[in-house]
């Protein structure tokens, strides 16, 4: 079933009006009729399905309370040297299927491209879209918020109970147990920095270092950087969410 | 260091003639010169530095063996329903990087795209050559095969020591134990089917498990066609290579 969010509280046998870009999308490209059901997401992340009692504005009556829980027991933020507009994209939509909670992009010292403060707000105005279309179509409970940071440094300012660098060079020297001792230690929350093409500068890992950032392989292959967050997502999923015995 | 492959076995102080495409990148794009090095793993997969003697054709000395294994310790080939072009490619991509031995896609019963024997040959071509950038820049040891095959259920011929079916209506019935289950009895080889945008048919289901495939689920969240093969890639490395302790 299709599933959209509101951004409020639902409760069962309300009432509820949609925005119109949702209104849009029901109406008009899945042709929804008065009768016609899908799943509300409300702004708790609970999940209700909700009949069509009008086309215009789209307002529904929410039935039945269906919430599954269906988001990383980790709450998992990227933070990516930013990328040319097509892999910024990809690691938006991915990241949000495989359950990200929120996406940064920062400019970097050794990056090939930058961001620019006079399109930064439609920049992100279109990857929150992206986000939001992604959650959807992979029954998120919540939308993953997408932001920006002036300096990949920035990140040290994220609160987390858990700090780590996907660290190419880590990967070269064999280290491979920092991501499952830092899950070990069951965190609530986690931010993971991820080096642009260029890769991360030296004096860059040294201010994440010494804010308590921790280097942690991905594996021994080399990723590419859109890669990399799609890789550390997966992984904490199958470390997390998958049981030993059925 | 750039890695290229080369189509034979490969000694220390061999002299070695690489093909004409390999010698258009290495001379045109990254405009090597003579004493100029990079990285040439054999059809063994074995990894050696090599120096360049001769620029037309590309001739080099086979220097020192600096092999290590970086190949997934599971043998993993995805059997993916057929996608449109830029997904195929996408899978391709990505799953090299993150450690696939074969990839093969497959025409099903309710998959919205099919490929046609008639652009077969280029498709598969471009394929192959995609998996060879990907191999060269993620510095595999091997270059993954890509093939097609006319039904999904022919994945049965397939010969693996473990075979999944990565099914969405498992993770919608709370199934997380299939995946670890299987790699905890160390196959060698594994055979993972992967329904296209219109879901596998139930008949198809019913082919494959007779044959012996399990069916498998990759978390909760539903997760697109091409990012399902990723995250098994990934959750495989994170399960297998991972380490618990430094």
């Amino acid at each position: 079933m299709q599933r959209y969010f509101a951004s409020s509280e639902l409760h069962v046998d309300d009432s509820f009006t949609l925005d119109t870009a949702t209104r849009r999308h029901a109406a008009t490209v899945l042709r929804m009729q008065p009768g016609d059901q899908f799943e509300l997401a409300d702004s708790r992340g609970k999940v209700f399905t909700s009949t069509i009692t009008d086309l215009d504005p789209l307002t529904v009556h929410v039935d039945e309370d269906i919430t599954r829980d269906v988001e990383l027991p980790v709450d998992v933020t990227i933070v990516c040297g930013v990328a040319k507009s097509q892999k910024a994209e990809l690691i938006t939509q991915k990241a949000t299927e495989l359950g990200v909670s929120r996406v940064v992009f920062a400019n970097s010292q050794w990056g090939t491209a930058r961001w620019e403060a006079t399109r930064m707000r439609r920049k992100l105005e279109r990857l929150q879209l992206i986000a939001r279309g992604a959650a959807e179509q992979s029954h998120r409970n919540k939308i993953p918020q997408v932001d920006f940071l002036p300096k990949l440094t920035d990140a040290k300012k994220i609160l987390a109970d858990a700090k780590l660098i996907a660290y190419e060079e880590s990967a070269k020297q064999g280290e491979a147990g920092q991501l499952i001792q830092t899950l070990s230690a069951h965190p609530r929350s986690l931010v993971v920095v991820f080096g642009p093409e260029g890769g991360i500068a030296p004096t860059e890992i040294e201010q994440l270092t010494a804010a308590g950032f921790k280097n942690a392989a991905l594996g021994p292959r080399i990723l590419r950087t859109e890669t990399a967050p799609l890789y550390l997502l997966s992984a904490i999923s199958a470390l997390t969410e998958l049981r030993k015995d059925e």
